[in-house]
């Protein structure tokens, strides 16, 4: 059993856009701008959003949060959006989500810049991603094709089950899994909620992405031997034994699958640091687009 | 067995959307209007386009054909496509593949007005299909999507196999029957020509929708009874019993699978006459959203 160290690969990306940065800085060009659109004090967004912030410090980026009230209305938000758009200085920004109710989210996404659209969500975006075209990937996937290609994974001809059919992450991943790239050509199932048997779907696959936050949900006679465990699920779990009283485990219960899979990725530590990665590599390609 | 009859549903709903024509005349309101771009004079793109234009004929809406030789450049193309854009008569329109190789088919493509984008071709209309957004969805999946509606075939929970990756057949409908919509929740998965063992995939599956051009290639012993196949392959083949020496089949071997089916597409008069009623159905919107 191989483990993929998620960790350890998002290091290796993250000193690669440093060298890049550095590069950029030596010939006079423009050093990259990640902006975060921040409403309200939801807790986890504020540390998703600072997780963010700190990455860009990492690898020499500039940085700006733009942080609003939870009482903010839709169009002022619009309005805010359109300000960041037209900004030169910003190559590329997210709106951290959730949004508050009062909000529709589907308005906010429409108005980001394809330009400037880092997360990927935009229609434009995400449509270009469907056919093929090249464009700014949804940063989770992205991560798990770089985490695929760095561990030399061949996925083409393979059986692969996603699991969960968000719009983040499993319709994204097994969109691109499934085309003709070098990272693709997989046979892709995509499971979900209204799925029957999900243990024989399992087991009659090579690889599985799991993306549905249950905890510890897929067994160790749940799959094949030999099979790729690719867990994108992070819970928290109460663990006695541990001083916070918690601990996050996957969508994979690690001890049994371990047994069985060739490669798997942890978690912590396999498919989350990707994500924040991926994310300033789309910042980095926004940016030299524009050179 | 219940062969699906697409002819007799495809003349329901332009049967539907001349009812609906005839209201809006009643209504003074705008009579639906659908271009076709012709470049060049390949035989079965004229046919089709002659076909979609009777068609608009039967239900009665105003068509036009804008023909430019296959010597047109690619910027007099997109110039040509810009006056459409803004031809307020014009309510949809599609752009005939394929085009003279010259020519950057995406190009064309991302210059055709969301608005008019009736073949929903347009990456934000595709981004807005991947993401279950309300918009124009290409026409054969939806040409699909409405026979399985009309027969009553519920797919949640059914293993759906989708053979072919294309971006007009069966990259969509692999998306859309995985949705979370009233026609959806099938658990999809698409094969292709890296796919390995189809056999197996097949007898797998309770539903089959098959894309791939290869006559007769589905046989019965690779389907397993009860199961649904939804064929829209189209091939001409030699028939010296008929009097054009050829004769139309598709990529099922109808004559073996039709013993264990439950429900079946003929070809032709499958999901072929379905491609240009969701054509005009999409044109009938367009002109709708101007109301």
């Amino acid at each position: 059993m191989k483990i993929i160290d998620g960790k350890k690969i998002s290091i290796e990306v993250l000193d690669e856009i440093k060298a890049s940065v550095s590069h950029r800085v030596e010939n006079n060009l423009k050093i990259p701008h990640l902006a975060a659109v921040l409403v309200g004090d939801d807790g986890p967004s504020q540390t998703y959003v600072n997780s963010k912030i700190k990455a860009c410090n990492r690898v020499g980026f500039q940085s700006s949060l733009f942080k609003f009230d939870k009482s903010i209305l839709e169009n002022e938000l619009i309005n805010e959006i359109q300000k960041i758009n037209i900004n030169n200085n910003i190559d590329g920004f997210i709106v951290q989500l959730p949004l508050p109710n009062e909000i529709n989210q589907e308005n906010i996404l429409n108005e980001v810049s394809p330009y400037k659209d880092v997360d990927g969500f935009h229609p434009i975006n995400y449509g270009k991603m469907a056919l093929g075209i090249d464009t700014f990937l949804p940063a989770t996937p992205a991560g798990i094709i770089e985490l695929i290609q760095r561990c030399n994974i061949d996925l083409k001809s393979k059986k692969c089950l996603v699991i969960g059919r968000s719009q983040i992450v499993g319709r994204p991943i097994s969109i691109l899994l499934s085309q003709n790239k070098i990272f693709g050509n997989a046979t892709v199932t995509v499971a979900h909620s209204k799925s029957d048997n999900l243990k024989q779907l399992c087991l009659e696959s090579d690889v599985i992405i799991s993306a549905i936050g249950i905890p510890e949900f897929i067994k160790g006679d749940m799959i094949k031997l030999g099979s790729t465990i690719i867990d994108v699920g992070i819970s928290r779990v109460d663990d006695n034994s541990s001083e916070k009283g918690y601990k996050i485990v996957g969508d994979a219960d690690f001890k049994s699958v371990s047994e069985k899979v060739d490669y798997i990725t942890p978690v912590p530590g396999g498919v989350g640091p990707m994500t924040i990665a991926m994310l300033l590599k789309n910042t980095l390609k926004a940016c030299s687009l524009n050179d």
